[in-house]
């Protein structure tokens, strides 16, 4: 059956083989430094077994008909993406912020949708390959990130003319039996605890850019595949053991150094099949979506974490009833709704491919995952505006615990008289983890970046809208033309989106 | 049968006394300077009339199950309130970002629910004189304005505090047959061309208030009742006639000198029961709900109206490509996006309560709404910005086909070769109509207060949102409480929020 | 002497031909339509004829030692750019936001340094005709307006380019005698009562843009100069007087039907002398800087009557002690003094140019103007959101002293009991011409473009700014270049900027 | 002679007692862990025995008529002024932001004027205490930290209201040789490595809070004084260095256990002389005051400082052509030039005090400084929109000095071909530093809370702003009151406040 457990997972993790990078030496995966990914996973494999969290956080597979866990599912339905938006919500809450195995069920869906329609159009049989690398995912209930962000060199000329031509992940050779990769991928979070790499493109790719159209999956210490990881956690607590000091991110700058990849595990080949190159830009577009998606999820949680601290400590400080700390507020918890309220709607608006994936509305995923990346900041000022100083100024830990100095470093700590020294320094701890830390700052910036920029939705959303159907309401308001016609949203459907895809790969 | 044509509508408002004081006399109500607004509610009679139109704009009446106006239409279900909104959104398109008739029955729909409320708990007849005056709505196709706003004197004191006891609406005598009431009521928007006026309390009334809590309907003319009106229209067009020069605004000022009202028309009396005043408020609060969730409707539109016409002045001033447009166009559309999301969405969380009327979901109506208020002024920045200063410096229309002038105005404005003069004159004209003139900036106010500011949709959060519960996933975070509870959304829904006033009038 | 008075002005206006185009016909320059602007330039007249004003408002001629009106006087010191910059803050007070005068003095500095330059470089008499154009100014205390922006037709092409060669202003005959011109110049404020038109660029023009390199003054009622006027006033008041009421704005689109300028009275001539192309931009420049820091003036007096109208209204509706009122008037007096004191720093910054005026500091200059157009609308918001929806809706004067409806108007329009009826009406009668209505709906366009939109001034910081020598401040801190060269604000001095100028026209 | 040498003051410190508590343990003020503080204060004294730098960074004492270090200088002159400004915004271009010692001469201001106030007015000899205390500061160059900001307890209760009454520092004892005092002070920047506490009051006290008018100074390892210290630097660099990893913060949490106070070093003691208690609100906002106009000079090098990672990271991403871009930085630069001249005219508007110390204008001080706490988050959020992702998941440095992963780190790390590896890798590990570390985490707190939140600097300002006066236009330009009185910018001179604090205390 298709849902592990956390120590099912921690057992494969520990018989991998050493390719991790972390200071200067090789790394197994239960290094100290990774533990604080690990310990956001394993909420998804600990919810996904417990009766009361059962029902949201599993799903029925299309493939086997078997229970799996939903973070292995492929949405079937406008009701699969609306579950795997409040999971997502949901379980953030749990873990401050980020459930991060996200990113490798949307690049599975986005390939579901792609080798499928690529099958179609030119005969291939990347779907078949997908479809049993499925399985064995769901199965397995793997762990895996999407390693998409090339490091792109120079950005303004293309990946075939760059100076060094590796700077975008490349085919060096194309064969039978599979092909030779070499390059590099960035920003990948979760690839140092993965099982899986799902590789797939960052951009669309034109005709000369064949060798760097290319979508695969390989385990995440096959041969050739070297993580240089970054991670960031917190100051280790000695005494007050808290959820939010116990997660931490790692995020891997993963180097193809001429890796051979299996036919099986092959989901697209330009360099093989320059047919396929058209689909680069297919495939990075709607992982990006699918992964917007989730981030209409993630983001809300974020807010209300940091709402949720916010209140806290406003509460803690005696202010929560001045006005201007429940405008705060109210404005944190307006934002989340929002763009919660934004995912929920693509889903309803969602239609079903071809392919049976359901695909999200494409404009209000965009709007909605950019009104998060615009405010992130400002709620992180939000609660230091209303945490005060302190946070960033408090003792370490052990001055609250040594005997010199416990009872004074308590005894001035009290403000409401009705909250016990201890809660008011865990209030405050928990708060210079959240915001004042090394890993709150990774957060910021990932909460800026994550799934795209302000600027990448900004593009997405113009270049999908349809802007000549928006003029006709001021072409028909100011007498320009004589009617204006019914109904439509002037924005493209998931349908349409998928069209006008199709129809820009029918050359 | 329930749906009445325009003219029907004319020739009722023809027969009408008149009250209607405007420039120091009384006018009728097919007076030139009200027509703005005429030509507004047209499209509500006409679109129901419209075999296009017909499935969006009408309803099945659930009391008598024949075809009816939807804006005479209470709301069985969600997808009543999904169309509503819908219905709002596109015909403001047509009529430059107001289309008018929701206040009407957004108060009838709140008198579905509180006098439901009401007969339940106290075993009064109110919702049968409602039941049976919406059947008259409903028959005849009515247009009414909704009363609320009371003057207010000083704001820092009660109704029945204030010097002067008339500053908010009251009954000075309750009797059998039916009340009188004395008072003023503000900001009531199509008033002046409408059937009926129905009026219902502006906020919570405590038991020293009994006098002030009062809701009833009556015919815009009726005895004692005076209208002070302010209209806002265009320049009227000599040459170039547009729907955007035909649209205008019209407010009253109604003053209700010791008008009689008939028993079967008054849905609240507290003075003749005083167990009805803590109905008040909950009748205050659900107007503004409907209301709000209204906003969800034309609020996108406005957006768009202003989205429309910054994209089609960018493309006559050839900047549309320009990265600055773009992102600020994209926000516009954001913003629409967002809103109607929120509307849709309170929708979709909308539950039936006792009375069968569906009631939408507050947190998120009221975070959509606030939105829009926030962004209305940055909106018409925009449309200024990329316009340039023409928009507020173009000639009056007569220079441009008087006979000495034409050749060189005309000349002089062509800009995109492309484009016409004449199609530059409208373009500019239309937009001097939507920012730079009196009616523009009257829809300025109107998008920031209408519904309410975004200072009271916030009060309404912060006095709805679950803050406690919202806490507790910070506690769970920093270790104060071991364990978060599962599932809950911190907020209140429709249920919760009717039985939360249902316990509070249990007294 | 050369300090007149309104009525030595308007005689001369009396005087004048008509060539003014409004609403199909020719007026004259004392049509009441003229007369809000009239009201606004008096003030410049009877200031500096006030013996409690003179010293702000008057100035000696560096030409005459005479005594003069700061508006016709180039500045010579640190100490005149402060005066004007006052002179322009408090006489805006009056005037309800804008002075409309600066724009001719601010185009004849300009001209006295662009002048002065191009005769050194290149051996011409510009200087001298416009030294002797000066005198007269100076003795007949001269109201003109600066007219600079031409339509341009389509922006992406430059005047050479464009389809129709008329669609920037040019020469099209250069003689011994004079130049005959031919084109238009919009968005020319003060123009219709104006006794002179000070013509000049509107931008960098290249050497195939010779005949567009023009800059001359002529009397406004000159043969061949026709004014298309657009003007934009307040419904007039009947019983309460008030000055927000009587001021009234005006715009020219100003037709040059192949009109002749006298050599005495032509500044720049491309077509003549080619060499004098290059000047144009330098011209088109510094006129805007001139009349930026103009704005640093007016702008701080714009947000000045805005939080003053905001302050009043809170006080009338009994709200001024509320936490959010006092943040949103804060707010506002912090960007009027942030503003103020960008222009009086780039006062102090101003360095003497070879030609003795004074040029101030232009990155601060463009930093001050650009918060001030970014605020506006903003701005609007406030004073609409502290005043409440009555602003907006506040039936028309004669209902509150029509005898049917007096009594019942005033006593609804109590607030604060200590202020009186009138009062009230007076206070939001106010706001109404303010922020409702169409001449409050110019002043925001023309608060956002006047003198370039946010987006120019953004444009000039980014061209003046030394971007390389600011990045040697991250380059020392990250290590990649050793030492922090000492003192340089990374910024051109307004030296730096003519020097660089001066380089640019050695060809 | 009073300028000492980096190591003089190092010698200094050597020498002090252990009462640093650091990670449960006392450590030396040469621990490691509080290098990044010496190495910005190191700049307060290499610079002011830098030939090329002396002038900037000496004064001449007013006491002694010596050369000093600007930072023990009490402000004689607007000269005075504007090179302390000028020196702290170049010099924390050096140290990414912070100078850290401009707090100790802002206390020292502040008490320069309030102990000769106090002494005129009650005939105490603080002042005497005060200016022997100088003598000893200049002659010594002696770092300081101002502590000030007491713990408070509960916020809403004054202090001798509180459960416990040691939550604001407070006089145990009062005798002829000076005082005990009990309490703790805390977000102590500076004070793990100062010489001397400067302790103020935080607030207004009443008469019965006497026992907190409390004002010293006391060598930073007396008996008694009890520092929790909390570091924040960067991961030690091993192969590139740079001034960015150097730097770090260390705030104290500073406990007073009962400490004794000699007489001599006493600057108020509201417990023996009740008189005084009136002027702790006085210092305490004087000493606001200064350190808010320190940080018109710090808050627009930080600007700066961010604005200069942004340009640079955008040239090496090969971006800083877009349009978005340039917008972006240029509003950094804008913000930067706006709180810089805020703080200059703030100087040139000071007026000397009685005690011959200049005092800036506050409402300008304080405009100034709040634009900077409103602005530093979103100036966090561009520099990381710029970078990108990568300055959040940069592997750590020695995975590119590894011999495994060296090669291949570097060649995937170039971008600019005309970049260096090195060079990008400094680049983003200086962005990492900067926004993506604790230290960088504390820094965004310190920015919007240092010397007050926009919160604390807008109550300031509407408590000295005369509202009343503001509102004199609107009642001028809506016709209440028939003139506008001239020339009066409705604020409080230094002059004015001070008098209005000297009516305030004489009672």
């Amino acid at each position: 059956m298709g849902i592990k457990t956390f120590d099912d997972y921690l057992n494969r993790l520990k018989k991998m083989r050493r390719n991790v990078y972390l200071g200067g030496e090789k790394v197994d995966r239960t290094d100290e430094r990774l533990s604080g990914q690990l310990r956001i996973i394993r909420e998804t494999y600990d919810r996904a077994n417990d009766p009361e969290w059962r029902d949201l956080c599993t799903a029925t597979s299309h493939l086997t008909g078997e229970k799996i866990n939903r973070y292995t599912h492929i949405h079937q339905s406008i009701d699969d993406l609306l579950r795997k938006q409040l999971m997502t919500r949901l379980l953030s809450h749990r873990t401050g912020g980020c459930i991060m195995r996200c990113m490798g069920i949307d690049a599975m869906n986005a390939l579901s949708v792609v080798t499928y329609e690529m099958d179609q159009a030119l005969g291939t049989d990347t779907n078949q390959n997908f479809l049993k690398y499925l399985k064995y995912w769901q199965d397995n209930d793997i762990t895996a990130n999407c390693a998409q962000t090339d490091t792109k060199g120079d950005r303004l000329k293309r990946p075939h003319e760059q100076a060094d031509p590796d700077l975008y992940l490349r085919i060096v050779e194309s064969r039978p039996d599979g092909i030779v990769v070499r390059g590099a991928k960035i920003d990948n979070t979760v690839a140092p605890v993965g099982d899986e790499i799902v590789a797939v493109p960052t951009r669309f790719m034109s005709e000369k850019d064949n060798d760097y159209a290319v979508a695969f999956a390989l385990p995440a210490d096959w041969e050739g595949v070297k993580m240089l990881v970054r991670p960031a956690g917190q100051h280790k607590r000695k005494y007050l053991s808290a959820p939010i000091a116990e997660i931490g991110d790692a995020e891997s700058f993963t180097i193809f150094d001429d890796v051979f990849v299996p036919r099986e595990r092959v989901f697209m080949d330009g360099k093989g099949d320059p047919r396929q190159t058209a689909y680069a830009g297919f495939l990075a577009l709607l992982f990006a979506h699918y992964h917007r998606h989730s981030y209409t999820g993630c983001k809300p949680a974020i807010s209300e974490v940091l709402a949720s601290a916010a209140a806290l400590v406003a509460e803690y400080n005696g202010i929560e009833r001045e006005a201007h700390v429940r405008d705060k507020i109210s404005h944190m918890i307006g934002t989340a709704e929002l763009i919660f309220a934004a995912g929920q709607m693509s889903a309803y608006r969602a239609e079903k491919s071809p392919s049976g994936t359901y695909v999200p509305d494409e404009i209000l995923t965009n709007a909605g995952r950019r009104l998060a990346g615009e405010e992130i900041y400002n709620e992180y000022k939000i609660v230091a505006d209303l945490a005060g100083g302190l946070c960033a100024t408090l003792p370490f830990e052990e001055e609250f615990f040594s005997e010199e100095t416990e009872k004074l470093a308590n005894k001035y700590l009290k403000r409401n008289p009705k909250i016990s020294s201890e809660n008011q320094h865990r209030c405050f701890r928990g708060i210079e983890n959240l915001i004042v830390s090394e890993f709150g700052s990774v957060m910021q910036v990932g909460g800026l970046h994550g799934g795209g920029s302000p600027q990448m939705e900004t593009i997405t959303m113009m270049a999908r809208y349809d802007v000549e159907s928006l003029k006709s309401i001021a072409k028909y308001l100011f007498g320009i033309e004589k009617e204006l016609p019914k109904y439509e949203r002037p924005t493209v459907t998931p349908r349409k989106m998928l069209e006008r895809f199709r129809q820009m790969y029918k050359r």
